[in-house]
């Protein structure tokens, strides 16, 4: 399958000073050295770097520098050159025109990292890390991906399937000595074990939550009476944050409009702005629309003030809004025009009917004509997202991850109940085989579908 | 002046798998070290690349390749250290920030290059040839911007320096001679060589005509009565090229609209809807508008046909639309339409009238609707822009060399003119001086402004 050696830009296209083209394959030291005019690259050690001309026949096309890492000391585990040529689109479109011409075939999107899996050098939920650790926009995200990256949750993983399969041989031993009813496998220690690994499969699972705010970003949305103060709230949350995101220039990509990065964790505002027109009927068009963005939204800050808002309302309307894991932070604006018993006496009238049963866990008073006013309720948004992160030091952010977790899991509870109903050990066995493939899907330990791989390194851009 | 040691990403920012961070400068090596943990990165040799992670803290920010390339074995002379990490955002700022943090200075756009220029790498005018490469969008510009990189404007430029150099020597020679009356320098062989230099110097500022048009793609008009078929003849331009343009994907920058490449030149087409709207009155506002159009054009394809069009319409319209350089293609539509005598005896009245003294110099047949007949217009676009090339091999593109070569090129006139006034040695060796520091300016052998080289680096990229 890797007889063929792959060429593309592993740059991004746009203004900059280098373009580098990666070559991987049996025959990309041969391939390079047909163009290049310097040194016999053929010749030189791994990890060297040599400079010379590429040459378009007789003209010079550029003047480049060559890196060679020599098989198996490469990304891919085969012979990888990397040529740093000018960032011209002239230059680019013609070198790579002359390696296709020289026997390199245009590589696919992710076919680099696709064989760096494939040859072993990662597996596939470092290869899936990697695609991750480039998207990566903060420093929140990034510690995840580069946790998975470097073989964080594999270990991990791969501790829990070597117990398990130890386990596993274990029970099925017995099965060839059925008839004399021996025991290998310890029962007591069996079910503790069981219990241990679901542990920490819940553990990851839950952990997916909070992953996947981290990586995608945190949706909020900011819900309210009209003239709650809804954009003068989204301005102060904004204002003093924009300029932390791009404080050197040059590196920021296209970013989401109207979203903020709070202690590492982007929080991506959703437009209520639809809300604004149903001035006088919140109850009916208003609720519905507000339910609708809230049904995206992660966390729903519910904002309203003393002299504009009953407890009552409030308590209705968040009620109305609530769901299974959505974090409401109620927000009391204008408490620089408020009368300190009204709104002593709102506040208690709110947690009581909401604290309880939890619709809503915090009440912040501010003031959204004063940004500095804001500072608590970002550390209420940042502290509500950490509380989501388990004792477990790694996160799931990938939902084939999670979705194989659920299934483990699954058939780790059919084996504890196979257990209790005294099933023979051929069929405990089997629960515990889906457990180990489901796990091993992850990892790819097991062996992966192709239309799986296919969409997991179809993702990944080209040149990686 | 370059006792600091600079960084910048080297590669655009966008999707792509690796961006390249660069140090150049004394510290390049220590600063690197203090956050790449593998080998210690200042007991390595020269063009050697190194795998392993830079620390950020505690933490992994990411796993590098870095590649090092030692005094003066380098792009800008100095120790350079060139840092591969994945594409993501947070790793590059976070990186930029460390190396800031351990002693870099962020670089100014150009600055390597800059370096690299006042390090003896290379003179001025391949430095600026350096940012003319990187813009090149199509072979004969790429051409152009690599022969001037790689010294051949220089070399000439400096070869007559040389000579004119040795002869004013021998000119203030004799003025130290001046009471013995002697002529160290023949006169005749001098007026031969300034005959000389002065031809080369024309035939450079001549090649700039076809140099800009080169570099900058040729602007062209397409002109002619309303439903002449302009946009139906720009549609068959454009067509068939546009795939041509954009072959490999993921290599095209943002292309200007409607621009096709034609062995090599860019052309691009200027927009003329504005005419359209002045249907009846084209002797009037019409010409107006076209005139203004044309001015930026540098090839005009006036367009009409012998049904509604008369000779005597046509010639005038040129002849109003007229003026120095500009190239007028005369272009014949539907010919599917014409009959034949009617054709025959229009093209003889329209090259009776306006290619004698040359107003345009082609008539070409086609029918618009047929992008296969625009092929033969094609060639001769082509062809008029191939003719404005000088047999010289060396194009000058850039205007601070033009301006330079007229002032170099009327202090030699005035030196001949001296001459035949009989002019002392001392003032004909001031006028040569002139044109010796104009020429000096090209390549930065003589000292060159700082302001100059702050116009002409800061128009470069940053990481360049």
């Amino acid at each position: 399958m890797n007889n063929d050696t792959i060429v593309a830009v592993a740059t991004p296209s746009g203004n900059g000073a280098i373009a580098v083209i990666r070559l991987s394959g049996p025959a990309a030291l041969a391939i390079a050295n047909t163009i290049f005019h310097g040194k016999d690259l053929t010749r030189q050690a791994s990890h060297t770097t040599h400079f010379g001309t590429i040459r378009d026949g007789d003209a010079v096309l550029d003047e480049v520098l060559v890196s060679l890492f020599i098989a198996p000391r490469s990304y891919t585990k085969e012979d990888v050159v990397e040529i740093s040529t000018h960032n011209s689109t002239y230059v680019i479109r013609r070198l790579l025109q002359l390696l296709v011409a020289a026997g390199a075939r245009a590589a696919e999107p992710g076919e680099f990292t696709r064989r760096a899996f494939l040859n072993g050098a990662l597996d596939l939920s470092q290869a899936e890390a990697v695609a991750d650790l480039i998207a990566a926009e903060n420093k929140a995200s990034h510690e995840i991906a580069m946790n998975q990256m470097r073989g964080g949750i594999s270990n991990q993983l791969r501790h829990m399937r070597e117990q398990l399969i130890e386990f596993t041989a274990l029970l099925e031993l017995e099965l060839d000595f059925s008839e004399e009813d021996v025991e290998f496998a310890d029962r007591a220690q069996f079910l503790a074990l069981l219990a241990q690994v679901k542990d920490h499969i819940t553990s990851l699972i839950t952990s997916f939550e909070y992953g996947n705010a981290i990586k995608n970003g945190v949706p909020v949305a900011i819900v309210g009476k009209p003239n709650a103060g809804k954009s003068t709230l989204l301005n102060a949350l904004l204002n003093e944050e924009r300029a932390i995101v791009s404080d050197i220039a040059g590196t920021t990509r296209d970013t989401i409009e109207e979203a903020i990065n709070l202690d590492g964790i982007t929080f991506r505002f959703i437009d209520t702005a639809g809300l604004r027109e149903t001035a006088d009927q919140i109850e009916a068009i208003g609720v519905a629309k507000a339910r609708e963005k809230a049904a995206a939204a992660k966390v729903l800050l519910y904002l309203y003030d003393v002299q504009n808002n009953t407890a009552t309302e409030v308590v209705d309307h968040v009620k109305e809004l609530h769901r299974e894991g959505l974090i409401v932070i109620l927000v009391r604006n204008k408490i620089d025009l408020e009368k300190d018993e009204a709104a002593y006496q709102m506040d208690a009238n709110l947690k009581a009917a909401l604290f309880a049963r939890p619709y809503a866990s915090h009440i912040v008073p501010i003031s959204a004509k004063d940004p500095a006013s804001v500072v608590a309720l970002k550390d209420v948004l940042v502290e509500e997202i950490r509380s989501l992160s388990t004792d477990d030091q790694h996160v799931i952010t990938n939902l084939r991850h999670v979705e194989a977790l659920r299934k483990a899991e699954q058939a780790i509870k059919e084996t504890e109940h196979g257990f209790e109903m005294g099933l023979p050990g051929d069929l405990l066995a089997s629960h515990l085989r889906d457990a180990l493939r489901h796990i091993g899907t992850i990892t790819g330990d097991i062996d992966v579908d192709r239309d799986i791989l296919g969409t997991i390194f179809g993702k990944f851009c080209i040149g990686k």
